[in-house]
């Protein structure tokens, strides 16, 4: 879900971008007015994530799936190893990815539990040499999210934030590398927000393609090749809504709300159940069962014919799921709460 | 440049995609929706290049700057050796990838005469072993193409065809691998087009990224992880105007209508001197000087007020050149023709 606004502007610029007769689709990524949207784009998301001065943003191309790749075949120096907190089965992807050039370690996995919660930090016992650390701090299957940060000294932290970076501040200073593939909170599929600690930059395996070596990129002002203009339009107008809500803060007030409402329907019903532990609780995924399959497929098919669509839970862990990102807004969760309490009075 | 046809249909639809009430931009890629529309895509692409059975078509993201790593990532599996015709700046850039990886034989190369020419092909000698062998059809920059297709017996044929894919009837079988990024003649940049024969395919070496091996992409029809959908979108809609035109046949008249005025003019001009050798003269690109400087300057600025822009040539070349891709319409070329001709009189 995109905000309806950036849509509306993407619609109306869609054959004449600001009086200059083109879309954004057919402009040179080298000219002027394409550089003043990607240097637009990088200067909203440095303001609204608060991001120092020592850290690079990159857009990239290739979504997560590139990164598991990109993170050991740049951040792999000294040891070639590496910890891993397994909290889902993207960060399982994660760990198969970067075991093909190096030791991983898993040091905390909530697998055992079907990853219903994010392991408890304080009992991690971090690797001494990892030359990073490697979380998920948003499991969308799963409705998990990490509570907090783990504080892994001076090892970088690397977060795949893809579903949810913007939908809560973040100290970027904590962090090595933030990556996000954009179709969760920023734009449409197909480009990736990396930011990346400068220190981080420089240092690949001589295995790694030219177009996966942050360098290539971060040398190049993410203009090393045609990057995806049009979806970096669109990032840039999802940051210019973010910015005008009142930023990244009230952005999380809201979430927190909507996540509040779902989880607090989850709390006081008797026909729905959390599936995730209380304090691993995401505020993008609100993951539940009901006491039946009969019941489930029902409540599926009467939401999708009230336009609440994309309700059903992922195949590996079934019942329902709410995805509600940040362009969700507090009135579609406030709709879907009460067709929930309905439909539990009609069926409880 | 796309069809403005296509351009509008996305407005149209931008936000609320065939009563679905959702932008293309906002869909699961894994919605029965989208699969319509990636396999109509493909469909189309497939009647329109008349692609074999026995060839994949994927929609990977990286341009073609990725498929100058993944090519040798996936086609190197006996000799490590592979063969590569330089045409220009493009091309070089592939060798230098592809050496990261192998040894690679620049069997002909025309960077003596600054690219002005394709080299002879009945001259070339390929190696005994190589395998594979890499042309780029068009090259942009230099205004020159392929004016055939050099045979090389068993060993696969691969080209990148960034710069001129569906400007004119190509025989697919006669390739191992096409690979298109998809901003000159097919749609937005961030999706790369890559048409492969089965057998190429599932043969990567141990280092390559899972997500720079064609199985990954294969195995799950584009579908591995979340593909860059709007732009597949934007694709399907210059497929279905493509075909709507009659097809790559129909489209490679007009593209030699289209350049052959420019030729006519460069041929019998006093002014104007096309850079290309005949043999070899692009029909995307053509490329051509003034006697000065001064000149060129002039040029290049009255053509822009008259709305002729993006005519100045590559830093790398100088003088003029005009891109006269797909959607370029036979109208504006004739009115460039005629604004030359003026420049011409005028200056002359």
């Amino acid at each position: 879900m995109l905000p309806e606004e950036a849509l509306r502007t993407a619609q109306e610029e869609m054959l004449d971008y600001r009086g200059t007769g083109m879309s954004v689709m057919e402009m040179s990524h080298r000219s002027d007015v394409f550089n003043d949207i990607i240097k637009g784009a990088e200067a909203l998301l440095r303001e609204i994530m608060d991001i120092p001065r020592n850290y690079r943003v990159l857009f990239l191309q290739g979504g997560a799936s590139t990164q598991f790749a990109m993170v050991p075949l740049n951040l792999f120096r000294r040891s070639r190893r590496a910890d891993y907190v397994v909290t889902g089965s993207w960060a399982k992807k994660a760990v198969a990815e970067a075991k093909r050039y190096g030791d991983i370690s898993i040091v905390a996995s909530s697998e055992d539990t079907n990853f219903t919660s994010i392991p408890p930090l304080d009992s991690i016992r971090f690797s001494d040499n990892a030359d990073y650390v490697h979380i998920t701090t948003n499991n969308t299957i799963y409705g998990t999210r990490f509570p907090s940060i783990p504080d892994t000294g001076n090892v970088p932290l690397v977060a795949d934030m893809s579903s949810n970076i913007l939908s809560e501040v973040y100290d970027v200073s904590r962090f090595g590398i933030i990556y996000a593939g954009a179709q969760k909170n920023i734009g449409p599929a197909g480009l990736t927000i990396v930011i990346i600690r400068e220190d981080l930059i420089g240092h690949a395996l001589h295995i790694a393609p030219t177009m996966l070596n942050y360098k290539t990129h971060a040398d190049k002002d993410s203009l090393f090749n045609t990057p995806p203009c049009f979806a970096i339009y669109i990032a840039k107008l999802t940051f210019e809504w973010v910015k005008k809500q009142g930023g990244v803060p009230e952005i999380e007030k809201r979430n927190r709300e909507k996540a509040g409402m779902l989880y607090e329907l989850l709390d006081t019903s008797d026909m729905f159940s959390g599936t995730a532990d209380r304090a691993s609780r995401s505020l993008m995924n609100v993951t539940f069962t009901l006491p039946s399959d009969d019941l489930t497929r029902i409540c599926v098919e009467q939401a999708s014919q009230e336009g609440l669509v994309t309700l059903k839970g992922h195949r590996s862990v079934g019942g329902l799921r709410a995805s509600i990102y940040n362009a969700m807004p507090v009135e579609g969760v406030r709709k879907l709460v009460a067709f929930l309490r309905e439909f539990e009075r009609k069926n409880g």
